[in-house]
């Protein structure tokens, strides 16, 4: 695999998804080839599992079945779709990956970050991305961002507390601290000139 | 938990799940409270990820995809299901459990018994069924009464070729003789009554 594959994390509202449209338009202008895509989802398959995991109806979904939806649909978005467009030389921006379930289900909902860590290392083979963007919110501010939109769907992660919110942030904090040569912290409160600027420099350091 | 964990396992057309149900029918008269159920599906969840892996248009589904799938429907169905039967002091009788990942996913797929072993633990967080009945049945006689049955509706895994079945039966031998204190033979290609008597008796031994 020759090319480069960078994921953006984050909370809900912290921006990356808009960025992440931007930096592929920037990127393409410059004439670097680039594939955006998102988790979960991205593929066929994966989109049916995410429709699964987001359903509002789903209330009662275990915290260990939904990592390995997660897994599941990480597994076949990464065959089907990151690896053969890495294997072009391109630049793959995925929004979240493994780090999203390591913060969501290893420490938000308490399952434990390496068990898992260990079980998605079935699903990844130890594929890891070059650089991962962390865009750094508070997550009040976030989610108020999330309902000042009214074109985004809620989805059933939107209706946790603000207490769950807070402690994906609190390990978002912690996982940049234990990845740190890989893991790079952005200020996502700036506004989206400022975010988009912050950004496209990091991924000028290694492209 | 004080009910009975027990578990049907087999190819395709080898009877479990007719017999399955004329198993809890007797039990039931005799007085025992008995819980049928099946995997992938029982619950709503499961059943919807059940409908992901059996899909006939999902062709390009990625081996470890599939076991991850599997794996999240066993969570749930465990978590939602069977653990609250057992905790009832019901004969919890389940048509399908890990040893089919096993032998599916882990020995006819080639991913590996082991590893899907390790990341079924996840899942299952080793637990375990107390008797498992396996419907020894060759994949050539199995499937014609597959195909001899027309109100059976054909699924991705029945458009496999014998070749897979074949290793499918084979694994299942493997596992028999890897788990003898747990799984148990019977001879499924007998008549209705001759296979329902060989699986009654091996339910009384424990129960």
């Amino acid at each position: 695999m020759s090319g480069f594959f960078i994921t953006f994390e984050g909370g809900e509202g912290s921006g990356k998804t808009t960025i992440a449209k931007m930096i592929k338009d920037q990127l393409t202008k410059e004439g670097y080839s680039v594939v955006l895509t998102r988790e979960p989802g991205g593929v066929e398959i994966a989109e049916e599992i995410r429709n699964i995991i987001h359903d509002v109806k789903n209330t009662n979904m275990d915290k260990k079945t939904e990592a390995l939806l997660y897994a599941a649909s990480r597994r076949q978005h990464l065959i089907e779709k990151v690896i053969p467009a890495l294997d072009k030389n391109c630049i793959v921006i995925c929004d979240r990956f493994i780090d999203s379930s390591l913060v969501y289900q290893g420490i938000a909902r308490g399952i434990g970050i390496d068990e898992v860590y260990q079980m998605n290392l079935f699903a990844t083979e130890n594929i890891l991305p070059v650089r991962t963007i962390f865009f750094d919110i508070k997550p009040e501010d976030g989610l108020k961002r999330v309902y000042d939109n009214k074109d985004r769907e809620v989805n059933r992660l939107d209706l946790e507390t603000l207490d769950f919110h807070q402690k994906v942030y609190e390990g978002y904090l912690d996982i940049c601290d234990k990845y740190s040569e890989r893991i790079v912290k952005i200020d996502a409160s700036q506004n989206i000139e400022g975010v988009f600027n912050q950004v496209i420099e990091k991924i000028k350091e290694i492209i």
